[in-house]
């Protein structure tokens, strides 16, 4: 048994139309003027920030809106929500969108409560403090940051992409409703669908093994996911399955699914934020390009886990191979087939870019720099092993 | 698809020597003077009210101390503590115990916060506006309440045992050692087992059904509590099976595993809390000689997921029985056997009641009663159903 500790205090209303709740929940947790910030004009075209604001307004809110944010919200953006948030007295930050605009979000919640450049907390530089109460309208199952402790920006300046993490910056509460996410594109649904995944993966990937319970957990996770993925791939307007992954993506982050593990791994995570920063490719599908070849190079440190998300998840019955190391494989082979039936990813080429080995060593070098050297739990990674997983998958 | 609120926000330590945070824990929390509420002497000799006295001082906390809470806990030891914590100043309770010592003082902390008698809210008389804050050390796995919205009391005078759910009672923060369960008696170890499962079964038996993930969570638990239960009934000394119970404990009562479901059940709490109101059994026991009367009686009403248990919970394989009907039999007897096996009752007899058709009239009268007339959600009962069932449990 590994000590853990498990702090989730987000309040989830999940349902059709809970979106017109807003006014009221962001109310009880004391706003008095709210920024709205959001991504691009679809949120506005769909009616989505009207009846945000219209729920704002009932309950007597005063708003200012921000839209603009990008995947890999940017740093730019985030100074100038803060500067936006500061000059009207902003007190609550309402996040309608995703992952990039719930961490943009939380990134200027850092900026009013401790002041100066929240940036400062992402590169280790000062610790946060504090952070204004966030509130999230979600409308794409992906990160996860609406229950997580997680905030990852971009730099776009430097090139480096970076999470912060603290228990400042959980949402106070969080609005589900499934249907908002009918309208995705299937590129988008499905780079959300790994990284649900991932999340509980990179959880579940450790040399020492969780409690029972936190195992069942996860597996029936990645069940759920793995069910209902492939369910929306035939059709993107079930709801049910749309509330499924939904669901699953705010509990494969919150820390649910990693208690007792004696440590996350998060090495496929942190490999695949120097595509994202260098060529700013969707998060989710450079994590299925990269997670086979992560898990090819580190399955011999931690083979009995790989044998039993084989069978738990993958459905891989290890009577049927000779060795546990190929039961292992079939899992891992069975992911690739899961991935291309969703069309995702499985390495680098297919992710789009064509890269050359100096290319590699700089990401590799600056993924090892901005660890401290070393990273991951399954197995211990070096630059040098960076390298090497980043040359499979581009193979 | 049902729309659901989830709301966890208790902070959670988990691990060996977990209880030496409190004091810690406490002052983040705002303590200035905590009453340190337990039940019987085993708490002292064990030393582990000494070394919970040790946080306090450490932290620089003042603190009184208040024992003598018994199972199905009394509104009189309630008001004791209300008078001594008032009188005292006190305005962070520390509950040392199981159920009825977190329930306890969650009544004391209603009664610290809105004035008047907190019997008030267990009777519907009034609604709580606030609740003093409560952290909690675990001693028993159980009731769940060290997560939960859930606040049962026992009026001695009138015979009245009688919850009261409200968001304001969630501990800030709950302790759980798994190691300071291991001195328990078996009898009690097997109630808390009963219990948890049962937590999970309440919300699992729904004619609607819950989501996927819902239910994988759900039936995972119980599988947990299942082995885990045998394991202990072998080896009673096993840390890591007390740990898969204690978790299985918080997160079985804390709304995780009926996200979507509709609508818990709980007519067998209902049932049950009339044997504890009248004849003072232990709540788990009382559960377990209820169940698998009540879930004969109702069957029909959500034979899909009678099913669904027997398959996923119990490892019936329905192929192996002529109808869908003697499936879902043949899991409720295997929960029967799981209940003899770790020695708990399954009817009355074997609760060690002798009761006429009076005293079982009189409890199903009651019992409508305080549910307002009907109650339960894979079926709607009322008193002539309670009674039904009371009867089956004492063939």
């Amino acid at each position: 048994m590994n000590s853990f500790s498990y702090y989730a205090p987000t309040r989830v209303e999940f349902g059709l139309g809970a979106e017109n709740k807003v006014g009221q929940l962001a109310k009880e947790y004391g706003a008095t003027k709210v920024l709205v910030h959001f991504g691009g004009q679809s949120a506005v075209r769909s009616g989505l920030i009207d009846r945000v604001c219209a729920s704002l307004d009932e309950a007597g809110l005063p708003h200012v809106e921000l839209g603009g944010v990008v995947p890999n919200p940017r740093l730019s953006l985030v100074h100038k929500g803060l500067e936006l948030a500061r000059a009207e007295g902003v007190d609550f930050i309402l996040a309608v969108g995703g992952g990039s605009v719930i961490d943009s979000s939380k990134s200027i919640g850092y900026g009013l409560a401790c002041g100066g450049d929240p940036w400062d907390f992402n590169m280790g530089i000062r610790k946060p403090t504090g952070c204004a109460p966030i509130g999230v309208v979600l409308t794409i199952a992906a990160a996860g940051s609406e229950m997580s402790n997680s905030c990852v920006i971009t730099n776009e300046e430097t090139g480096i992409k970076k999470g912060c993490n603290s228990e400042y910056c959980r949402a106070k509460f969080a609005v589900l409703n499934p249907e908002l996410t009918v309208t995705l594109p299937w590129y988008q649904t499905a780079c959300g669908c790994v990284d649900i995944m991932m999340h509980t993966m990179e959880r579940y990937f450790t040399p020492i093994g969780n409690l029972q319970l936190t195992d069942e957990i996860a597996e029936g996770l990645m069940r759920t996911v793995y069910d209902n993925a492939i369910v929306l791939h035939e059709n993107p307007d079930d709801v049910e399955a749309r509330a499924e992954i939904m669901w699953a993506g705010s509990l494969s982050h919150n820390g649910l699914t990693g208690c007792g593990n004696g440590g996350n791994d998060f090495a496929s995570h942190a490999l695949e934020h120097e595509l994202s920063a260098a060529y700013d490719v969707t998060h989710g599908a450079g994590l299925a390009a990269i997670w086979p070849h992560w898990a090819r190079y580190v399955m011999d440190a931690c083979l009995d886990r790989f044998v039993l998300f084989a069978m738990n998840v993958m459905g891989i019955d290890p009577d049927d191979y000779e060795t546990l190391e190929d039961a292992a494989l079939a899992g891992i082979e069975a992911v690739e087939d899961f991935y291309r039936e969703i069309e995702m990813p499985t390495n680098l080429h297919e992710l789009g870019l064509e890269l050359t080995d100096d290319d590699l060593a700089a990401m590799a070098h600056q993924c090892a720099t901005l660890k401290g050297g070393t990273f991951g739990a399954a197995k211990k990674l070096t630059e040098e092993d960076a390298l090497a997983i980043y040359r499979m998958a581009n193979a």
